[in-house]
Order: structure tokens, then C-alpha cells, then sequence
């Protein structure tokens, strides 16, 4: 059997913080106990199929550089073997203990949809003897509804129902393929769920067009006992210029609305946050504080540039502020971290895909341990608790009870006068906050 | 009785659209009719207080230049008097219908809550009299809840449940004015409600107090039988770096999720959608199609710039797109067209407020007449409808009534296969739309 | 001889401004005299080979879907030939009077060096044959150095000498070809030139190795009698994060300090210089007030995205700002105005490609009526010189003729004291201006 | 003598990396060595006298917050001396070696311009005397020709030449305070010089006086002996929408074209960089390339808002990348590290200066441990030499010794053939990289 990643033999070491070795972990140890689970389970990294193996290093301005030994078969099915070969040998020799994939990742477009059907049949049957040899995991599946021209109009939001329902058929055959591979999770990414004019769109209807598909997804996957959770991601400005799905608020709105909140949590990227002008954790915070956030595609955004450049984390603040949101929720149950991220386009090097998992494992480990740190110590959270306490006791606890009116507390102020001003400390809480990063 | 604009004497003519004047309307004539209403009625215009009357001209790296005559007067109580009489003075000779203020703007904060009640009070008496005297309405009132330094930490968001109590007896008394004034709407512009960072912040219970001010509100306004509408202002990134009011979608998702949805509206600031990461219809049709479309802050922003310059709207097919969803629900209603803009700060005569005002009353006036004929005309909405029409019938009609599943839609697509691709024609529809500006 | 465009029969006819008909023109009419040149002199409009011919509809999250008849031919060369016949047959129909091209736009890379010379060289033969028979115009040809792999760390700043020398042996062969086809210009736009990461780029080295191939490129025009102007494209961001000719600041500051400025002009792209954070009318006047002006990439950007999204401009104002700048300086000389701009992937029928390029030249058609009238009058210009007329006088005169010094002023100062303050009336002139569009 | 800063009696220990105080330095030790020089020589901290002692804590939407003490002297010239006791009270104290200031920071403007300048003389005197007192030195002076209304459009370029003139009295005297306080540099941050539209707006004109002045600057310097530094700040966008010192390209190619290269060199601040679209390593490395790399705005923007923050730097990989390219070049001579940061305004308790300096101190410290490390290990600057050696020898070295043309390097590909393409390997540079962070 030809292998794909020979340079590397025994899998990646652990080095340690003063290592150098671009081909060792300096700070993630997969058994390495951290609370009460190990660093793995804190973690649950997952590979992103679309970046790592099917990615080609093209861009707007020119022709893909990564020219992959496993994309080189002879049939675009033999390619999808290779390919599946290839991601799970990568997979083990970089120590992650998940994956994620797209239905057209995994399986080729047929000349028609039955037989991209059966490709798909038998891409998940291989995958599925990979995984029983492996152990490697599932971590979610998904249907990509966005790049090929049907849907350049979108897909549940397309103006012809006749693309509609192509997108729903798509959909029943990517979830079934999750549920016979054991995925924990089912992501719906509305790529081109959105409008670029006004002049040509109807956005009332097309938010209800895509209320009913994800109704469907509902009832469907009761239908099946398929059990994972699903997801939305949230991401704006791309590719339409008004996504659907523009942020965590939107999202969470928007499930309020449609009666869709008890079905559904939240897919957060750090990317597709600072996008639309959030930080990272804000989004993962407003998800987390809702009861919704269920995994976090974890890669890192270019706040110079105006799109999503899905680079792999490198700084760990960041990566401890995302970790405590997600030790403050008691991790992250079905979920995982997914590095939706990818070498930059002259990183060309199928070894760069190493370096490049390296870096981001290791980026998150560090913040995971900074984190648990800092809970452990409660300096950070104690303040915040102090700084509310008004809201415990006396005419605090009556506002929020809903015991006090707008006259009882004019009556109060008229006897109270001027309240004393506190700093907020900020200063002081980032330098301690980066005293431990 | 001192005049503070003798320059002007016969208010601003109708000049018509070959004008050179610059004292004079090209587009707007407040009794043409337009469809059904009067141009006067469908865009009901508004000055805003604190720009035009109290503004400065203060910006982050210098000093004030708006060196105003009324605010000249030798007592705060003075100058508020004086300000009152040339912000009448002033909407008579443009020809405006409406204003707008702050509870500040109106009257000056007191040594003491209760002094600055009985101002408020004082100033609320002087102002329904030159309402009788002129005609001119009250749009809407609020009250200032982030400028004084007690909010640097937020009002209703505060983590002191004093200042919460604070910001509650103010907006009691702005409440009562806006009744005693006839004003049509309340707004809630939540300037501080936000954070700067989550090492000091506890955002779902800040959102929870939030929710908990606003309910109170709504009590106090049934309690003294207040029957304006009450308006939430979405706003990102300023002052807060984080505002919990973002844009429309959050604050209409907060308004589902809190329970709040039958007592407000929206109302949409342009500059405010801009900086958010959308257009300006974007929002105006996100509020329109919920039903949550109250009112208009009628400015422009500088997509070059990353904060809200408030300029005075020029563009006039950026005002056709708004006032398209305008005409589309039938009008404001309650609402109207705020100014609330500014001129730059290196135009600091009080005639440049003449030259602003009146540019941006005619590119809202050419809007509407551009909008409405577009509306007669009916071509781009035809374009919209036929677009959708596949739902109206088989399967798309199906779908929409919830008797399609995603196993029905796979059997049809296995059936009809491929479905054709239309082109979306949107520059041929930006053309059309453009051959009307 | 097979059609590509067979809808459109006798051309674009003009229709007038209050023409609904989206395939004719409502403002511009080729032979109509403004001032003392016909408007097709004073636009010179061409068509961008690479976007109308060559481009598929591709983004960065799906598939080409402009299936072009034209490149359906069995062979590479086949295709060439064909892509070809319907430039020359659109431009034709469309009724402008020049084009532009990057060598590999025009003919295939071969699977040597100089089998791709000889490609070229063919289609160059061919295209010379069409341009007889129309009278149709080459207004500048270009090499494309960005988008085969070879280019990915830069053309003539790659760290490897060989990817130096191949750059240059290519743009001998394109400028080879501009010359023969008689072209105006000469552009160089450096889509790699630039970095990614300090950490593997040495900037000042690849600055000089840029300035290098400048001058080559100078020395072998001279040597060949290329007498076309050389233009340099400023743009950032994209594709590399740092570009180094990132504006047209940037791009003059580099000419004069490695001794190229008497031998470039600069073409500036509208969307270019609003990614940059300016205004297009910004960079056209600093080019223009530097004597640097040499043509224009006549295309808009969308102000609310972070990239380049090279959309047809349809707005009248900000046409009507460019042209002013191109009559202020007496017109563009050997340059012109360059459609580089694309429908949108949902546009993909031929049509839409006639839809927007009528849109696109009727919006610089107005700006050029608008910006005449403006000269005309006078109105804006005298307002200008009003302002700064106190240099031509007095202490203001010496100062600008150097006679003044701080001691001087200084002393006038202590006797003059405080100048007397005078607004910059920007909403004044803005509401004159916009009753001009 | 009353203290300002009661609350630290022994000035800030360091107490080391694991210290929690946040009152204590866990990385700044000044007497440290590292390399050849102590850490204080290599850092050379100033505070900046507006923010620490004269900031108010307003911004666009709310009053000051900061309520200083040394700010409530009864008479200007009382607050003046107070602050300037509090400022050399807080240096000490915090233990920095250099501060700066702008003329009105120190001085109160008078009634006349001959007051202010006694006033500026009086501060001075002061001011020298506690020099002496204490140590502790002037980096730079400059004048503040920004704040004042007389300056709305602009100093220097000003279109009335009256205001030019004060200007140029202004800077005479704030360069004669400087010289007598043994400023080692002199800045000009151009605040208002730049326009906010081009309708009232000559540029070419006006960048021409900016240069004028410039020059007067130098001939000034010269005839009273000045030997500090000259230094020109870049920023774009604000306080004008578009600054003509825009990034620190477009003020080397002003400096380029008006003769003006010998005189200046460049004070480069994060935050302005970050707002041009630029990293700050970009442009401290561009300015060092060209050796112009003068002295340093030690301070950090937040990318996701549009507008200078001014905050203090807290994270160590951005240092450190500062850092490496300070240590490149040997230094920063008669430069620093100034912070032109301010606390939050919800920081507005004195104590919070502390925090913050200390914050940002030891953010500084510590990337030059780890750029000196860096250096020491050699790592990344070998890979740079490496990967451009092919300019070293062969053709390489001949085309950067001019000896390489168009035609010899066809010649050569076409016997060379394609290149072999190399990796940038820039993810395992990243991880390397933080390996030391």
C-alpha cells in the first residue's frame, strides 16, 4: 500500500515548551490529565477533509499549487480512495482523534444524482473500515451546497424550488451518510443561503424557504434516528455579500423566530467572527451564555484583510479565551475543535500540512492550559462576581426579581442621589490575564 | 425677540431641479403630491436637537468650532431657553415638520436629580408652547444615558444596580415629557449598553438587566397611558467596542428572546447599518419585512471610515433604495426621516446648517420621486415576483405548505434530474434602476 | 463564420435618458461633441479580455458557471481562436473602440517556453488581422505573472533568480506583442509582488530586485522602439497581504527613489484605490497633480467587503469626480477608461455581459456630461481659488517663494494675532455638485 | 509638597514572571543586560504627557471621566505646574527614563500668542529644573497645531496663509522648547493637515506648502543649533478623512519629491499602522530598510474597530516582531519606545496608569527577550539568506549587477527551463517563531 506521508514514521513526538523541532508538540499531550480529562478529550481535534486533502492552493488570482500525490488516480473515484487513504493515514501519524467532511470531499459529483448517490454509498463504506481500524472519529458531517453552479443562487434559498429540492435530496444522503459513520454532529453552513441585490430578491421569502428545509432536516432526521446534533454556522459577507446566517445573534434570532431553537446549536469560527466585527469569544460567549454553542471551527482570521482566510491559530491569548468560555460551559459534549484552516497557497508541501496542524494543536493546548489555570486560581472570575454584587441583595435583587418600577426606583435615586463611580480595571485585568499566557 | 438667523427671511423656496441656489430646494416641495400623500407626509422630517442646536463640532483631536449665538445665554437655564427658541426659529424657516431630542439636549443636568427634573420640566412647558405657536411636532424623545461619566459602565447594563436605578428615573421623566409633548415615539438608543471586555463583563447577566429595564418601561408606559411607540436604535462598535444592539437581527432576536416583541419597533440609522457590515436597505427591509419598521435616521455614513460620521445624506439612489421599503409597507406610520446628521466640523457658520439640511431634504425628496415611479412602473417587482414563482404551484407549493419531506424531493429530483439555471440579471436590473435616478 | 452573439444584430442603439430598454444606451453617445472632443474620444473605452472573455464565474467557494461557447473548442489553440472572433464580435456590437489583454488571456501557455512564444505569437498575427478589419484598438496588453504556480512567492520578487528570469523572458514576449498590435500602453501590475510574512521575506532586497526589472524593462523597450507608455497598476491586499505597489502614493514614492519616474505613468483602478482606504477620485488626483495619470481601470468596489470585487460602476457622482480630474488635466492622452470589471457569478449568460457593460459606460457617460457642465460653470473652480487666494499676495506669496521664515512669521504673528475663521462650506458644495448629477 | 500618587511609596518592583501583583513588572527589569546593552537602554520608555496627565477619558459620546487632581489648580498656569509635578512624581515612580510632550500639554494657550509663549517659557524653566532633579529626559517635543478651531483645515496647509503663520510661530517656539529641555527629537504629526473633500480642496497646492514649511523647519533648526532628530508621525484617516502623511511609503516618497530626505526620519506607531492596513512590522521595517526608522509610538489598535484606540500593547509576539526589526538595526539611536496609549475610559482611576504602563512595559520587555533570543539562535535569519542565494552567483548575480537583460534571460529560460518551486514553509516559521513567544 503506497504511503503517502513518508517523512514521517512514528507519528509527531511530544518536544516540549523549549523544543525547536518544527515536528514536535511543544505543548499538546494528548494523555496529559488537565481537570479531570485528559488534553485529548478537552480538545477533540478534528481534520478538516475540504482544506487538508481536497484543497488546491487556488485563489482568486491563480491556479492551484498543491499538487497531492493522492489526488492523482485515474478515475475520480480512484482519486476518492487515495484521498481517503490519505486522510485517515495523516490523521494518525498527526494524532487526532477526529475528522470532518463534506458529501462532495469525500465522494465525486456523478454524471447524475444516483450516481453521485452511489459514489457517496461507497466512499462511506471504505471510510467506515478505516475508522474500525483506526479508532479516528467522526466529528461531523455535511452537504456542500455551494459551489457547484445549481446553487449559484442558493440552495434552500434559491428563487426555483427545483433547486430547493435538489439541495434537500443532497441533504437526506449526506446526513444518512453521517449517521451510518457514527457522526456526532450534522453541520448546516448556508454558503450561498443570502443575497447580493435587493433588486432581485424577495428576503422575506427566502428566510421561510429556508425555515422549511431546516424543518425537513428536523423531521427527517427523527424519521431516521439519526441522533447527532445539528449545527449552524454563522459567517457574513461571503460568498453573498448579506449571508443569511451573519453572525451568532442572527442565527440564534433567527431559530427564535422560526421555531427552530430547540433543534439546532451553534458552529463557531473564529474567522467568520471577526468578519462580522466580533471577537472570537464574543461569539462563542453569546452562543455559550444561550445554551448554544456546540463546536468551534478552529482557525484564525486575518483582521488586516476583509475575507476568510482560514489560517491556523498561532496565538495562544486567544486560544485561552476561547478554551475558557469552553471550560466555563464544561466542555464541549459532542463537539470539537475542527481546524477549518489551511497552509497558505506557496506553503505547497504536503509536509507543510503537518507543520501547519502542528502549530494549531499546539496554539490550543497552550490556551487550554492557561485557562485551566486561571479557573483554578478564580482571580478573574471572582472579580466579575464582586463587581455584580449589587444585583444580590436590596434594591438590585428587586430589579431583577421584577419587584421594582421605574417610581419606586426614581423615589430611591431621590434619596440615594449620585452613585460612586468604580473603574472597570481593565488595565489591570488584561496585564494579569496575560501574565498567564 | 432676538432672530438667530436674519439671514434667512422667507424661508428656503422651492427652486426646482436646475437650481443653482443653494439656498433653495431643487427636489423638495413639501404639498406636491406623490401617489396618495404629500410629499410633506411621506417623508415627515425631522431635525435632530443635540447635532443641529447643541452639537459643538468637538472632535477626538480638537476643540469645539460651532461657536453657536444661543448657546451664549449666562445660565445654563439661559441657554437652554435661547437654544429652544432658535431650534423653532430654525425648523419654521426650513420648513420642517419635526424634531427630535434628548432629555439633555433639552434641558441642563442639575446639581441634583431633582433639579434637573424640575429643568426638564421647566423646558417641556416653554417647548409645548412654541409647538402651539409653530405647528411643529415632537418625533421623538429619549433620554441620554451615556454621556454622563455615572454611565461609563452602561445604564441599564451597569454592574452597579445603582446606576440601573439612575438611568430608570431618568427615563421616567424623558418618558413623561415625550407624553406631555405629544411626541409620536420613544427611542432607546442603548449608548453604553455593551462591553469593552469579558475579563470584567458578565454578558448574559447584563443582557438579562437589559431585558429587565425595557420591561419596565413598557409597565411605566402603560401606567401613565403613553401611547407613542416605542423604538430600539441598533448600533455596533460605538461607544462600546461591543454593543449589545449590533444591528437589526440582534435586536430583533433580543426582542423574541426576552419576551419583548408586541412593544417595540425599530428604528434604522444608516450609518448605523453601514458600520455593522450592511447596507443601509439591508436593515430598513430586515425591520420592514418582521413588521418592526418605525423610523428612520436619515443619514450617511463613509464606508472609508470605521465610525459613524453622521454626514448629511447626498446620494440620491441610496435614498430610492430606502424609501422603496418605505412605500412597500405603506409609509412610516408614526414615524419619520430624523436628520440625525451633522455638518463636518470645519463648517462651523450656522448657515452651513441651512446648506446641509436642505441637501439632505432633496436627495430624500428625489428618492421618493424616484421610488415611487419605480413602484409604478412595476418592472423590478414583476422582475421579483415571476422570479419566486415556482413555489406558487407543484412541488414548490409543496414545499411552502409543509407536505413536501426531503424523501418526496429526492423521488422528484431522481426523476427530473437537473434542474436549468437562470441568470440572476443583476446588472441589467441595476441599470434599469439607475436609468430612474 | 459561426455567431456568439447572435441576439444583438445592429449594435447597441442609443435610447436616450428616458429609455427603459436595458440593451440600449441612455447616455452615451460615441460621436455626441462635449467641449471640443466627441465623447468616445474623450472615454476611449475598452474592454478587459481576461474578465469578458476568459473569465468562468469561478469564487473562492464554487465552480466557473459562465459556460462560454467560445471556449468550447477541441484544442487550447482552437479555443484561443475562438475567444478571439467573439471579442472582436462583441466589442464590435458593443460599440467601443479599444481592448485590452494579458498574454495568456490571448493564447495558452504551452508545455514549453517557447511553445508558449509561438502561441502567442499566432494569436498576435490573427488579432492584428481583426483589429484591420474592425478599426477596434489594442489600448494596452499586459503579462499575466500571477497566476501559474511558478509565480508563488512573486515574479520579479521571488527569492529565486530562475522565477526572476523567466518574468522577464515573458513580459519581453508580451511587451514583444503589445508593440506589434500597436499598443498604447504597456501596464505592469504586480499581483505577487508583495509578501505574506516577514518571516521568510527579505523586503528590501525583493524592492530592489523589483526596481531591477523595471529598468530592464525600460531598456529593452528603447532597444525594440517600444514607444507606447508604461504604466504601473497600484493595488493591495490581494492577492499577497502586503503588495508593494500598494497605492498611488506608494507607487510614486517607489518610481522616484529607484530613478524610474520619467518613465512610468500609473493606470488607477477605482476599486484599487478604495481597498487602499481612499477615495478613487483621491488617487486619480494625486497621480493626476504628479503629471502621472496615464489610465484608469474604470470598475466600482463594494465599500461594505474586504476585496476586490471589480463590479461595473453605475454610480453617475462618482464617474462625474473622475472625469473631473481627466478634463482638469486635458484628457487621458494615450490612456483610457478599462472595463475591468465582471458581471456576477449569478450572471452568467453571455447577455448579462452586454447588460453591464452598457450600464457601466452609460455612468461614465453621465459623469463626463456632469463633469463638463461643472467646468462650464465655473461654480466649484472659482470657489477653489477664492480659497487659497491669499498666497498670491503678501506674506503668503513670500512664504510660497521662500522668502519667509518662522522668525518672520513669527514676528507677524505677534502683530496680526488670531486669523479670522471661514468655513469650508462641504455640504454647500456638495449640494451644488450633486444638482449637477 | 502634595503627592499625587500616594499609593506608591517604593516606585514598581519587579517580582518576575510568575508574579500575580499586578503593581509589580514580571518581565521589565531596566539593568538587565541583554546583549550588550541594559534593558532600559535598549527601550528607552517615554510617557506621553497628553494621555497619562491630560487625557480626559472623553470620547465622541460622553464627557471626560478622568477627574485628576493635579488638574484642579485655581489658574491655568497653577493646573500647568501641578501636572507637571504629578508627571515627573508618575515617571519616577513607574521608573521610566523619558517622557514627551506637545507645547499646549505643558503650557496653557494664552489670551494672546505672546502670552501663550510666556507661558510655554514659564513651564520650561519648570521643567528643566526637574529634569535635573530627577533624571529623567525629554525624547521629543512638538507643537500641537490640531486642536485648536483656528487649525479646522489645516495647519501648514491651511488654505488662508494667516493660519500658516501661526502655525509656523507656534513650532518656532515649541523647537526652542525642545532645544532648551534637550529634546533629542523633534516630531510633526500633521494632524489636520490632509482634506476632507476634494470640492474645496487644491491638494498639489497644498502638499506644496506642507513642504514649504518643512523646509522652513529645517533652516530654523539650523540657524539655532537644534541637533535633535526631525521625525514625521504617518496616520491616515484621521482626524481628516484623508491625511497626506497617510502611512509611512507615502511620507518617504513626500519626503523624496520635495527634497526633503536628509532632514526626517519617521516615528512609526502601531496603531496608525494598523489603520493604513499594515502591519506595524511592516512599517517599521519599511521605514528601517530605507533608514528612516526614528523612534517608536509603543502602543496597539483594535483591528476590528476603524479608529485609533490608542491602547497599551499587551501582547508579546507583536513586541517581539517590533523588537526584531529594532535590533536589526542596532537601536533606535536618539528614539524610544513613547506611549501614545491611554487607559479605557472606564479606567479612569489614577492607579489605572500604573496598570497600564506597567502592561505595556513588560509587553515590550518581554518581545525583546524573545528577539534577542531569536537573533541569538539565528534560525529565521539563516532561512532568509538561504532562500534568496540564488542572487548571489550565475544569472542571479547578474541581474543584480545590471549586467542581466530581457534577452539574456530568454536566452537562458529558454535553455533552463521551468523552475523548481519551493515551499515558504511560512506555517513552520510561525511555529518556530511562537515556540519563542
Amino acid at each position: 500500500m503506497k504511503e503517502f506521508f513518508p517523512e514521517i514514521q512514528d507519528g509527531i513526538p511530544y518536544g516540549g515548551p523549549d523544543s525547536k523541532n518544527p515536528l514536535a508538540f511543544k505543548y499538546y499531550e494528548p494523555n496529559r490529565v488537565v481537570g479531570k480529562k485528559s488534553m485529548g478529550d478537552h480538545l477533540r481535534f478534528s481534520v478538516a477533509y475540504w482544506h487538508t486533502f481536497k484543497g488546491t492552493g487556488a485563489d482568486p488570482f491563480g491556479a492551484g499549487t498543491f499538487d497531492r500525490p493522492w489526488n492523482r488516480g485515474k478515475t475520480p473515484m480512484g482519486q476518492a480512495e487515495n484521498t481517503l487513504r490519505a486522510a485517515f493515514e495523516f490523521c494518525q501519524k498527526l494524532g487526532v482523534s477526529h475528522y470532518c467532511f463534506h458529501d462532495l470531499d469525500l465522494a465525486p459529483e456523478g454524471e447524475t444524482f444516483s450516481e453521485s448517490c452511489r459514489n457517496l454509498e461507497a466512499m462511506v463504506k471504505m471510510a467506515k473500515q478505516l475508522q474500525d481500524d483506526t479508532g479516528i472519529k467522526l466529528l461531523w458531517g455535511t452537504a456542500n451546497l455551494f459551489s457547484h453552479p445549481r446553487y449559484a443562487h442558493g440552495a434552500a434559498t434559491n428563487p426555483d424550488a427545483h433547486v430547493f429540492s435538489y439541495a434537500a435530496a443532497q441533504v437526506k444522503n449526506a446526513m444518512a451518510a453521517t449517521r451510518e459513520l457514527g457522526g456526532e454532529n450534522y453541520v448546516f453552513w448556508g454558503g450561498r443561503e443570502g443575497y447580493e441585490t435587493l433588486l432581485n430578491t424577495d428576503m422575506k421569502r427566502e428566510q421561510e424557504q429556508m425555515a422549511r428545509f431546516f424543518h425537513m432536516a428536523v423531521d427527517y432526521a427523527r424519521q431516521i434516528g439519526f441522533e447527532g446534533q445539528f449545527l449552524i454556522e454563522p459567517k457574513p459577507k461571503e460568498p453573498t455579500k448579506h449571508q443569511y446566517d451573519f453572525d451568532a445573534a442572527t442565527v440564534l434570532g433567527f431559530l427564535g423566530a422560526y421555531d427552530l431553537w430547540d433543534h439546532f446549536k451553534l458552529n463557531i469560527e473564529a474567522n467568520h467572527a471577526t468578519l462580522a466585527g466580533h471577537s472570537f469569544e464574543h461569539d462563542l460567549t453569546l452562543a455559550s451564555m444561550n445554551g448554544k454553542l456546540g463546536s468551534i471551527d478552529a482557525n484564525a482570521g486575518d483582521t488586516l484583510l476583509g475575507w476568510d482566510t482560514d489560517q491556523f491559530s498561532t496565538d495562544p491569548a486567544i486560544c485561552a479565551r476561547a478554551m475558557l468560555v469552553v471550560l466555563a460551559q464544561g466542555g464541549l459534549g459532542k463537539g470539537g475543535l475542527n481546524f477549518d484552516a489551511k497552509p497558505r497557497r506557496g506553503s505547497f508541501d504536503p509536509m507543510d500540512l503537518f507543520y501547519a496542524h502542528i502549530s494549531g494543536m499546539d496554539a490550543f493546548a497552550r490556551g487550554l492550559l492557561t485557562a485551566h489555570q486561571i479557573m483554578e486560581d478564580g482571580i478573574l472570575d471572582n472579580f466579575i462576581k464582586e463587581r455584580y454584587a449589587s444585583y444580590s441583595e436590596g434594591m438590585g435583587k428587586q430589579i431583577m426579581s421584577g419587584d421594582a418600577t421605574f417610581e419606586t426606583l426614581e423615589k430611591w435615586i431621590m434619596e440615594k442621589g449620585e452613585p460612586v463611580r468604580v473603574s472597570g480595571r481593565q488595565e489591570m485585568l488584561e496585564s494579569i490575564f496575560m501574565s498567564y499566557c
